[in-house]
């Protein structure tokens, strides 16, 4: 069409950094970070930023660098989120509880030209300190934002249910757009306050750093997630909204007595990162909070989809409501498609809840690629979508209902057993606090199920019970054979390691010897 | 950075289709579209777009075609909303009160190669009925998405406080960004009900048709927008957003006993076109409705700025508090920057709340241009910046508040006066119905403020009444000189033509004869 121009008044690449400068005029004397009896304003915020990208700047980081930090929920965490990004660079967090040897091998992989670290535990040269470091910074700085919406504005290593981390790429456009999905997905309306559990360096915080930005809510930040720290933030800054892991979840309803308080109001978390077993779901809400759950993985942001709510099904009881929750349900409204697909044909499967795929992805909230692994990129895009390698099912409502990582399914006897299934009714057991199931090598079966258990303080459950408890709700087959009593080893996000417990399930060798038969 | 490839799993071009499709699966039984005895769900509203655009790709459109609409806010009129731009082609939507020699004008200039009319006075070869059409049309239809996101959506002549319409181009990019900025403003959590009292016409519903399909609302329609209509679908829909000009608003709170009905919820209501008069905001509040006020013009999408609420306002006196709903606000989320610049220097204006300037916008919800108007484009974007032609002052808060329309402002003994302001004097008189303000040549002071007035049914007041009003509560050289009586002549979405009542005070004369001297 002729009479278009396209220039500055009409076109600016999509950044989160908006969001910061928008509110440092909308929400300028409101607070932004709270952290103890630190609180700073958006206004104050903002400032900060721009001198960290200054500082950043001077110290020689050029466009398109990466910078790392290696830091909980602090607020300079949260800050590094626009300064470095305001500084042309590309932030790179890592998981605070990688051993020293990790974090080494990934800031090689990544060429970060810069740390930022929250804690040193000896002296080193060439140390700044991050107060003195703003203090150097200008306000007048030019913002050097992205000439292309597509550039990369974060690097967040996979973290780890799996032993080898790839580099997944982020770009301005990308995190812009999943900011607003995450807000509307969350139900934040304006002036949020969100307390921090999701650790900030796990998917930029399910890009919640930025949406809360958009929104001008108020980040309260927590040094340690702990159940007194949590109900204490919760009653002192009202807090409206969170998210955690089913961990996290765990935690709070297991909280002691006197760590509980009673809430000031409505609070929403969004639960993600393994399906919330339907009794800690049933405690939440119990408690007064209003859980919602939402699945994705690093390479789409965090969330992607989520199990948006049907009011119709407020009728029905409270155990198919918590069945209904613990489905991942629909794409988010950043994601164009969510679809389970044949891996090998890439025809969908039929939405009758029982067919068996891979999840699969497409949109603009789909991670740029993985860094410096071009087959690895190719290999997860292969067919123009994006291949979780989780296996699911696709529900007659299209809500998809995961069933198990592909590399965790456990084959038997050439039945395929969803080990989350299992999890799921081992989870329901009242003396269960966590579960996790890995198939353990035989030599007639293939694998059998093994489970790892850690029992509540104060609780007691043997092998053969917990065992009979599975017989009674799950077919013969998909019943654990081996029971285990252990803490379960946890990723920074509370996912549990099953590499690690799939090593010892190996370690303990078959059950049948040879030619031995089912005793089933 | 290595190993970044853009393909369809993480690149796909932004467009509101994406909206409808995706409602199309998580939101499929809900009620989309609702009028009279008509309901329409979300999969079958999906399914009568898709018949639609194939039944337009039938008919012989091609991509980037225009097709035009000329309908009130009935179901076809959404359904269009979706339907032409998946055959690919370009929305034209026209005003239904325009007379036929302005719609033959724009139907040539727009070069619309279909016309899709809601009621034809006569009988003429080549009609097709609208059901007939979908009827036509063919589910598998490859839906005709853009291939650049910054391609034309939409076409919207501006209608209309001036004498020459000029087609304001809307892209897909920008549609969808300010679907999601119109969402967060209306604080549209997901499922709202939304009664159209704003026509489709006018700037694609303040780009509500495409936001309600985002958040899996409920389009009620209506034919008319009349108050008994409004009670009735408010309490029978149990609406909980809608949007109107202050003229709404006034019939709203005028409507008589009879028709109006108690609400069934709290119902938020979007004002714009003109700053709303505080004893309206008042009334409104009184009956139950929730007023924000926002402001924008057709280049920017509709409403691009909005009076954010600030919660530490609830301590103010009401009429502080209309005071601050009467301002135009801050930009909304989706536009990146809002500035009062002087328009020669382009400086920013000192934020005291005195010094006026022309109100500029910046953004990915700016127009694309005018159709075929190169150097309308040029001039309305000169200085990198949207020039809106209002003027106004900006608040130590950094919120704007609009003064006038730069042609509108009247110049008297070299004295700027506000129209705007003038008219809420006259509107907080109790007589008073509607007024607008023009400048009346004078042939001494240049120009002298001249009042048309509108009065309530079984009011009275005469002119030197309103000219003390005003004296009492203005400086005097802003007192209207002269008042006239009479119905005011509005657009089709409310505002005051005031280019017609310019034109009747220019027929009235110099009230000063020659070398006359002031008497205030």
């Amino acid at each position: 069409m002729e009479g278009m121009v396209k220039c500055s008044a009409n076109y600016v690449p999509l950044t989160p950094i908006s969001f910061l400068e928008r509110s440092a005029i909308v929400y300028r004397d409101r607070v932004s970070v709270a952290y103890g009896d630190i609180k700073y304003t958006w206004k104050e915020t903002h400032e900060r930023c721009v001198r960290l990208a200054s500082a950043l700047a001077h110290l020689g980081i050029s466009p398109g660098d990466v910078v790392a930090a290696l830091a909980p929920n602090i607020p300079a965490m949260y800050e590094l989120h626009f300064g470095v990004p305001m500084a042309g660079a590309v932030l790179c967090t890592l998981n605070v509880r990688h051993d020293s040897s990790m974090v080494s091998v990934l800031l090689k992989h990544s060429e970060a030209k810069l740390s930022v670290v929250s804690r040193l535990p000896f002296p080193l040269p060439g140390i700044l300190e991050y107060e003195s470091l703003l203090e150097k910074g200008k306000l007048d700085f030019e913002v050097r934002r992205p000439k292309d919406e597509w550039d990369p504005i974060s690097l967040n290593y996979t973290s780890g249910t799996t032993s080898s981390p790839k580099g997944v790429i982020y770009s301005h456009r990308g995190a812009y757009l999943n900011s607003f999905a995450a807000a509307l997905l969350n139900d934040m309306s304006s002036m949020p306050v969100y307390l921090w559990c999701v650790p900030m360096f796990h998917c930029n915080g399910w890009c919640l750093t930025w949406a809360v930005a958009a929104q001008g809510g108020t980040n309260v930040c927590q040094r340690n997630v702990t159940t007194k720290d949590i109900f204490e933030n919760i009653a002192r800054h009202k807090v409206t909204h969170m998210s955690g892991a089913p961990t996290v979840l765990n935690m709070i309803i297991n909280a002691s007595a006197s760590e509980k308080r009673p809430l000031p109001g409505k609070v929403a978390v969004m639960t993600g990162g393994a399906p919330p077993p339907s009794h800690v779901l049933f405690k939440m809400e119990e408690l007064g909070f209003h859980v919602t759950h939402s699945y994705g993985l690093t390479e789409t942001y965090g969330p992607g989809t989520v199990c948006s709510w049907n009011p119709e099904w407020a009728f029905l009881t409270p155990e198919g409501q918590a069945k209904i929750k613990a489905r991942q349900g629909v794409q988010h409204l950043g994601l164009e498609e969510l679809d389970i697909k044949d891996p090998a044909t890439m025809k969908s499967v039929p939405a009758d809840a029982k067919t068996m795929g891979e999840v699969m992805f497409r949109g603009n909230t789909v991670m740029n690629g993985y860094l410096k692994n071009l087959e690895a990129t190719k290999d997860a895009f292969n067919g123009g979508w994006f291949r979780s390698g989780d296996l699911g099912v696709k529900h007659p409502d299209g809500y998809i209902e995961l069933k198990d990582r592909s590399k965790d399914i456990i084959i038997s006897g050439g039945e395929n057993i969803s080990s989350i299934e299992v999890e799921s009714v081992l989870f329901s057991h009242p003396a269960v606090l966590e579960a996790a199931i890995v198939g353990r090598p035989d030599d007639f079966w293939g694998e059998t199920p093994c489970a790892f258990v850690k029992l509540k303080d104060g609780c007691n459950a043997n092998a053969e019970e917990l065992i009979k408890f599975c017989r009674d709700h799950l077919p013969h087959y998909m019943t654990p054979r081996t029971v285990v009593f252990q803490e379960l080893p946890k990723t920074s996000t509370g996912k549990v390691q099953k590499y690690v417990l799939k090593e010892k399930a190996k370690a303990m060798g078959s059950i049948s010897k040879g030619n031995a038969t089912s005793k089933l």
